[in-house]
């Protein structure tokens, strides 16, 4: 321990080392429930590519594991740290190194916070589209890392789409250029998607060249109230086979509706079993939403409200933003969970949760960003109550079963980490764990670099 | 040789067998020039997975390289058999197997031809954007395996962002299901992007999950005339810079549009020095094209002319798709380039060919997907004059090294194979051509998938 201090000292400044144990405990874990982290020998805080690499190099010199970190708003783990690790935390790297309209790219360091990034690019027209809830904090880095999704990606897409190149310090040391600045290009493997959603066990990003979109017009929004989570995602079904491509298509149900009345009372009706918000930010808004209205009404919604302007489509937007916060205050604590199914099975996945609920006599509410299949059934629990506990999590692994029953995936959008590593062998069975073990080892042959997470 | 025969018969019928020499050296190589193909020693013609498996189970137990190939329209070499290897050909696995518009994917074998599928799914509303200029003749798993391209590109993207999901048979045999057939989903590493692109080299794609999307308008097209291909690049940053959307945005410089006119007798003004095509599949694609006009005519346009109608705009695309064919005839054979620069730097590209050109005493004509900054730098010669052959070689050379000084790569679309090996080095470096070498023995250990090809 006082050998590494005293090796990372030699190529890192004393304000970029952090050991004071009341400190660095508060590196060690991200936003997850339930997920085992252990206690950082020490935090660095570099500032450029050549501290990350000394880093690296003393690591591998010493064999010493390495967590890397951005903003730790991650749901599931996988920026807790191991017992004894150096914790490389990339928020001090924050500099957006270029801006370009023409050729449609922004490069960057890993510590720029998303949506410092969103109102940079829009000051030249430019919209960088992943928008994961935790945009005001988590950083780039974070969202590389874990391969975070958002409410947009119904039409935009997720992060790993943005990602045209990296720059990434490999566990040794070496640096790694990989992929492009160009909007096409085919040459070798794609090893810059790999590290997309490798939770930093194959290297650290230090650089990215990320494309971006010309910012669309605002977009308007519409709520349409239904009566049963069948009838609202029949209207999902009937609005993407219909040939529609909303900005947005989200879901929430009767518990979750009921939990945001109870905090914010914003006047939702206590009848409404599911409330469907869907936005455009195409040349004629109002147009789009009122075909989308008519297939709403179609599929039997009780009540279709279409925004008349940003400010209005902003107050709809309200009641999505804070169903998790609304769903919080129910019992304390909750457990997020994030499985994506093909959007025709949307309606199973969410009676089928119910169902579970019932079972273990718990409260979940499920937000979905339903236009991707991707739901979010959050489990409502005293953590205080060891015996609700087990239920919660007991359930929470039921609501993946039946996700991968439906053909769906365990994560849609907030990765493995330590939280479901069982499932991930589960989904990727035999065949699959071994390549991608692999695949772990040729880049990170002594093991050094986020051990214990994924798999 | 025998013994191969006997083993493959043991798990394939008769007719999927070819040992006919003059049979089986037609499937020696594919489009490109230049580059060497050995002798396969049997072509194998698999209808089902299980038989695939067989083929690879038996490769591997007699250490015997197999080359998968697709309708080999491939302008790299990567299909070309090496001597003594198993050619294994997908093209009569060929079935659309599900076709889904509430998903939004169509599931389909390796042999279906990519104009099949974009036909198939039009019948549903929806559309498969990737679009190679061999797209009446190439199929989706050498689509996949070279990650191709095409001329919609600049606004709905490559290949790769289409391929959600993929089966594929490894070297041993065993069979791998990796990727989703949803929305999002990030559990574990992207394998299903590392096999895009990856020229067989890592494993046989045998059924592939991909995403559609809604058919758009039918496209308007505009083309504009410019006295220097420089004027011409100046548009191309204008209109991107301005926030449009092309859905198409080609660029023939004047080798190239003389070439047409030589052919076609299509009237374009022999003055031509640059043709802009740009084209819109928007809701109101006159008023997008009547913006774009007035942004060539301020770069110095001496013609703007948009198409009135679908039929008219049909036969501006005509001399664009005449192209290579109209180069070809200048001096009976041509060297494809492929060289992909940032769009802003496009105008060096284009300058900085014609010199090469010049240098060399050659003809070479530039068609370039202008709104991605690649460019086809298409070297006219005589093959059989030996002299000639070499500075097309040579010229062909200068261009992927201008490309690279540029900030671009060596290929946006067509891939490596063998025509490129030595400049993939050169691209990737030292440690990226170690870390490619490494993916490359997780899934091959035995180095029997396509070997000599990428690296």
């Amino acid at each position: 321990m006082d050998d590494l201090v005293a090796q990372l000292s030699a190529g890192l400044p004393a304000e970029a080392i952090l050991t004071d144990p009341d400190v660095t405990a508060s590196y060690a874990h991200d936003m997850a429930s339930f997920c085992a982290a252990g206690t950082p020998a020490v935090v660095v805080l570099p500032r450029t590519v050549e501290q990350v690499q000394h880093v690296m190099r003393t690591a591998t010199a010493l064999r010493v594991p390495v967590v890397p970190q951005g903003a730790r708003t991650g749901l599931s783990g996988a920026a807790n740290a191991s017992d004894g690790c150096v914790v490389l935390s990339l928020v001090r790297m924050d500099r957006i190194l270029e801006v370009s309209p023409v050729d449609r790219i922004a490069v960057v360091e890993p510590g720029v916070v998303n949506a410092v990034l969103s109102r940079a690019v829009g000051e030249h027209g430019l919209y960088y589209p992943p928008d994961p809830s935790s945009w005001e904090t988590c950083t780039i880095g974070g969202n590389i890392g874990t391969a975070s999704g958002g409410l947009c990606c119904v039409k935009y897409g997720v992060t790993a789409e943005y990602v045209l190149g990296l720059d990434v310090v490999l566990a040794d040391g070496r640096l790694l250029s990989t992929g492009r600045r160009t909007a096409k290009g085919v040459a070798g493997y794609d090893l810059t998607r790999l590290f997309v959603g490798s939770e930093g066990s194959l290297g650290v990003v230090v650089r990215a060249v990320l494309a971006l979109r010309p910012r669309p017009p605002r977009q308007l929004v519409l709520a349409a109230e239904f009566a049963s989570s069948t009838a609202a995602c029949e209207a999902v079904c009937a609005i993407m086979e219909g040939g529609h491509t909303p900005a947005l298509l989200e879901l929430m149900d009767r518990t979750t509706v009921r939990a945001v009345n109870e905090l914010a009372r914003m006047g939702l009706p206590h009848t409404t079993e599911a409330l469907l918000l869907c936005a455009f930010d195409t040349p004629d808004p109002a147009a789009d939403l009122a075909a989308v209205g008519a297939l709403c009404t179609a599929a039997g919604a009780t009540q279709v409200v279409p925004a008349d302007d940003a400010a209005e489509s902003e107050l709809l937007l309200q009641a999505r933003r804070l169903s998790l916060t609304a769903l919080e205050a129910v019992k304390g604590t909750t457990m997020i969970d994030d499985v994506c199914v093909p959007r025709s099975r949307l309606d199973e996945m969410i009676r089928g949760t119910a169902a579970i609920a019932e079972k273990y006599a718990l409260t979940i509410g499920v937000v979905s960003h339903a236009g991707d299949g991707n739901t979010h059934p959050t489990v409502c629990f005293d953590a205080a109550d060891p015996e609700e506990s087990r239920r919660a999590r007991e359930s929470f692994d039921e609501i993946m079963a039946l996700g991968l029953e439906l053909g769906g995936t365990i994560t849609g959008e907030h990765g493995v980490g330590v939280l479901k590593k069982d499932w991930l062998a589960r989904e990727l069975g035999p065949v699959g764990l071994e390549l991608q073990r692999g695949v772990k080892a040729v880049f990170d042959p002594l093991g050094i670099l986020n051990p214990g997470k994924l798999f």
